[in-house]
């Protein structure tokens, strides 16, 4: 096994940082990976902003609920952006080009644009000895984070990434096992491999060092969606121009 | 600069591959390192499809237009999977937690999911020494994907991923430069940098060995968005429980 897969296998997320900013050198890699991940038809539909000022770190840290958006080594907004890519559009262009712009198709397309760079951004931190947590949270009220970042037409939040140095070394979160994601030529049932992995799960819960409790996977996944959750994400989305038909 | 950093730094997209299978170990691999990606709230809310069959390999390549869906090591397909997380729901539970499952957010973290999933996947390969590239062309016809496929409700195609052994050394396609992808603390005009890239664009469509043209990314961006594009991507994505409210 070489070293980069040994870095992804041994992904965990870090939620705790000691107060070691990043270096401007190890942003500037860490975005120079980010950015040379693919992109759909070389639209590169997508924007990082780096949030150093407290003011906005507090008022995203409101938003998100988690203490690690303000205690990090550097905090990173992954954004669709379908605007930069018709920058040069003329008014007569754009009028033309909405209904296609505004389609779920690109909304598709700049919300993966921006995945793959996190990711890439992701491996090269743990790769440089860095730890990271993915932050979905910004999303609980997407229409305050919108505003707080001041974000034009045709670009919106999707997600944050908290990165600095581990101040703690949580386990591994188990997996399903790959019997349950990966299939060849067709999609089976694999019902007993979800049942077995609640069994599994259920003693990682039972067994972890911190908030340990009794649970299965199914169980959470059921709580998860039996809640609704961040139904106002329609609204914003559209009202900036994504996915509107 | 460390290795894993070297090979995220080195990707280009290969389009032809040399006759050589993967072997299952390369897959295993690739696969793990796929799973071993952040997924928001634990849900792994994606599946992934590895085709074999000559006969959907060339249903899938006459969606796509491209050869290398046929002609490569292994082809996947990486789906958006909401059905895995609640299939140990009782019918009650489903048809309550319905406005929730089907609404834009689970759209949208079922695609991150898979993408930052199909990223880890793209840096293993490469890491191996293997080359890949990713096929949005699998939309080209989302309903016809999906019927290849055969996949069950709240499930969908969303990209195809190539791999193998390269037969070609493309050279590295240029990125828009750092600072008009990454800001700090807010979005600024950045329209000197997108006009300062076009001209360097234009230089490397007319020097490369292979389809060289004269183009700016500005113009390719908005012929791309002139030309209406995948606008049934909507219907099906809804038909199958996705991104209806």
């Amino acid at each position: 096994m070489n070293t980069t897969i040994e870095t992804i296998l041994n992904h965990r997320s870090i939620r705790e940082f000691k107060d070691t900013k990043l270096t401007d050198e190890q942003i500037h890699t860490i975005i120079s990976a980010a950015q040379q991940a693919s992109t759909s038809s070389y639209m590169m539909a997508y924007t990082i902003i780096g949030i150093t000022d407290p003011a906005k770190k507090a008022a995203l840290a409101e938003v998100s609920g988690h203490p690690h958006v303000t205690q990090n080594g550097h905090l990173l907004i992954f954004c669709a952006d379908l605007k930069r890519p018709i920058q040069q559009a003329t008014n007569k262009q754009y009028q033309q080009m909405l209904p296609n712009l505004e389609n779920s198709e690109h909304f598709l397309v700049s919300a993966i644009d921006a995945a793959l760079a996190a990711q890439n951004a992701a491996i090269a931190a743990e790769s440089m000895g860095l730890g990271m947590c993915y932050l979905g949270s910004i999303r609980n009220n997407l229409a305050r984070t919108d505003e707080i970042l001041g974000l034009p037409q045709h670009v919106i939040p999707l997600f944050g990434m908290a990165l600095g140095v581990p101040d703690h070394q949580p386990e591994k979160k188990p997996r399903l096992p790959q019997s349950a994601i990966y299939f060849e030529n067709e999609y089976p049932s694999f019902e007993s491999d979800v049942e077995q992995f609640d069994e599994e799960i259920a003693d990682y819960y039972q067994s972890r060092s911190t908030n340990n409790r009794k649970d299965t996977w199914s169980e959470q996944m059921i709580r998860r969606f039996s809640e609704p959750m961040r139904m106002d994400v329609t609204d914003l989305v559209q009202k900036k121009g994504f996915n509107k038909r």
